[in-house]
C-alpha cells in the first residue's frame, strides 16, 4: 500500500517504521529538522515491540511536496490542535478511494477533519498504546493498555475495507482490531484522560498518586460526573450505564495499571509546549455550553492548565 | 501592662520584641524549642522597622505555666486552625476586664474564639504587615501595606477601651488604629488572601503572575464574584459596593505593591505545613452551603490546595 504517515512525532515515527518494515511505500510529513533527520538516518523504534528501524520512501515538509499521486491510505497522528489545519491539507490530495486514519487524542478531531474530507473517507482511531519520542524520528514503545480500535463513526465504511487496515496494522505488528462503535472507545479515553492527565498536570503526580488523596479523588469524580452529564443530554452513548459504573472501574481497573504513569501534559507544559487541554476538559466544557449543561470543575481546571501553559510559554519565550 | 503573646510565629514574635522594649511586662507562649531559644537569647526583629532585641519576663508552653495572675491583654497570633484550642486555654486564665486581640488570619477566628472568651473581650485585629520568621523566636518584617485594624466586632467594647491597646501598639512602633467596622476591613484581606495566596500556591507563582495572565485572571475574578455573592446573601456588609468595584481596585491598587510577593500557602506547603485553606476559600464554602449559594471555584480551589498538601504531607512523612 502506499502510506502517508501525516507527523512523525512518537505515534507516527511507530506507524512509519512498522509498516515500511513490512514492505509498503511509506512518506514521511514532519517539520524541517526532523524532515531533515529522518531522510539521513530513517526512522527507529525500541521497546516493549522490539528494536526496529527503517529508510522511509519519502519525507516531506508539506503535501505539494509528495510524489506519489496513488495515495491508500493516511495515517493523521498530529496534535488535535492542528487536526484540521491537516485535515486541509490532506483532502487536496486525496483520491478517491483512500481513507484517512486519525490516531489522535480528544474530542473534536474527526469533526475537526469531516469539515474538508468525506466522512466515508474518515476512519477513526483509539490508540491506546504509549509511545514517547527518543529523538527525531525516534520512538520508545513503552506500554500497551488494549487493541487499537479501527472504526468509521456511523458505520459509513463497510467493516471488510476497514479490516484491510485493521489487517496491515495487524502484520506490521501493532495489535488492531475493528469496531463498530469506536467513538464510545475514544470517549472511554478522553474522560481517562480528562480525570488523569489534566489534573496530574496541575498537581505534578502520577496517576496512582491521584487516586491516592482523598481530595484529588473527589476531584476527579466531579470531573467525570459532569462528563456523563454532558455525554448524556447530548444523546452520546457510553460503553459504562453511568457515572458511578465508571468511576468503579476507574479505580479498579483503570488507574492500577497506569499508577506509575506521569500525564503527558505536564511534560508539554514543562517543555513549553501547547496541551491538548481543548480537546479534552476544553471539549467536554463546549458541549456543555451547548447543550446547557453546567460543568464549573472542568472549566476550572482549563483555565488552571491553561494558566500554567502560558506562565510556561512566557518564561520560555525569548527576552 | 500584663501582656500574653500566645504564639511565637513570625508576628508573635514582632509583638513581643516591640512590646517588652517598650517596658510592658510580656510573657511568651510557645512550642517547646522555640521556648528554650527564646529563654536563652530572647526575642529578634528585623527588616523595615530597625533591628530590636529583648529578654521576655517568661516563656512558657501552655496557660497553666503562667505565673502572673493579673493579665490586662493577650495577643493570640497562632494559625486560624488552632484559634478554638487557644481561645479555650486562654478562657481559663483570661481575668475580668481584660481582652484578647485576635491578629490572625482568615474568616472564622471570631467566632472560633467567641465560643469560649465573652464578646465583650475579644478585640478583632486586621493586621495587614509582613513578617518572617528568620529562626526561633527571630522575626523580619518585610513590608506593611496599612495600619493595623483593631476593633469590636458589634462594637461590644468601647472606642475609649480599645484606643488603650492601638495606643501601646503604636508607641512600641507598629502603626495602628482603632476602626468600629474591623470585620469589614478583616473581609477585605479574606477575599485578597483567597484570590492570590491559594492559586499562587496552586500554581507556585507570584502575585505578579497570577495578575498578567488572562486565565488565572479569569479564576481570581470568579473566586472574588463568588465571594461577593456569599457575602451579600449573608447580609456581610463590604468596603466595595460590589465585586466589580473590588475587581477594580484589586488590579489597581491591591495587587502592584504585592506583585512580587510569594504566597505563604505555598511556603506551608513546601514545608509540610498545614495551610490555612478552611479560613480562606474553605470558609466561603461552607459559608456558602449555609446560605444556598453555590461557590464551584473555591470548592474546586480548597480541593486542590488540600490534595496538594496532602501529597506534601505523605511525602515528608517518615517511610
Amino acid at each position: 500500500m502506499n502510506i502517508l504517515i501525516f507527523g512523525l512525532g512518537a505515534l507516527g515515527t511507530v506507524y512509519a517504521c512498522l509498516l515500511k518494515e513490512k514492505g509498503h511505500r511509506v512518506t514521511g510529513l514532519a517539520k524541517k529538522p526532523v524532515q531533515e533527520t529522518v531522510r539521513e538516518r530513517g526512522v527507529r523504534v525500541t521497546g516493549i515491540w522490539g528494536e526496529h528501524q527503517a529508510m522511509l520512501d519519502e519525507v516531506v515538509t508539506g503535501v505539494e511536496q509528495i510524489s506519489e499521486n496513488r495515495l491508500d491510505l493516511v495515517i493523521a497522528t498530529v496534535k488535535s490542535y492542528d487536526t484540521e489545519q491537516a485535515a486541509k491539507a490532506i483532502a487536496g490530495i486525496l483520491p478517491p478511494g483512500a481513507h484517512v486514519v486519525l490516531a489522535q487524542n480528544g474530542y473534536g478531531n474527526y469533526e475537526a477533519a469531516a469539515k474538508h474530507i468525506p466522512a466515508d473517507q474518515l476512519i477513526l482511531g483509539r490508540v491506546i498504546f504509549g509511545a514517547e519520542t527518543t529523538g527525531p524520528g525516534a520512538s520508545k514503545v513503552t506500554v500497551i493498555a488494549d487493541d487499537v480500535l479501527l472504526g468509521s463513526p456511523g458505520n459509513l465504511i463497510g467493516q471488510g475495507k476497514v479490516e484491510e487496515y485493521v489487517s496491515i496494522c495487524r502484520e506490521a505488528g501493532i495489535p488492531t482490531r475493528f469496531s463498530e462503535q469506536v467513538m464510545k472507545y475514544v470517549w472511554g479515553k478522553i474522560i481517562y484522560n480528562s480525570a488523569l492527565n489534566s489534573l496530574g498536570a496541575i498537581l505534578e503526580v502520577n496517576y496512582g498518586k491521584l487516586a491516592d488523596i482523598e481530595h484529588s479523588r473527589k476531584l476527579m469524580e466531579s470531573v467525570i460526573r459532569e462528563i456523563f452529564s454532558v455525554l448524556e443530554r447530548a444523546g452520546q452513548e457510553m460503553l459504562w450505564p453511568n457515572a458511578e459504573a465508571y468511576i468503579k472501574d476507574f479505580y479498579e481497573k483503570l488507574v492500577p495499571p497506569t499508577a506509575l504513569h506521569h500525564p503527558s501534559m505536564l511534560q508539554d507544559i514543562q517543555r513549553g509546549r501547547r496541551t491538548e487541554i481543548d480537546a479534552l476538559n476544553g471539549a467536554v466544557v463546549k458541549m456543555g455550553k451547548k447543550h446547557g449543561v453546567s460543568t464549573p470543575v472542568n472549566e476550572v481546571i482549563v483555565s488552571l492548565v491553561k494558566a500554567k501553559e502560558a506562565m510556561n510559554l512566557a518564561q520560555s519565550a525569548p527576552k
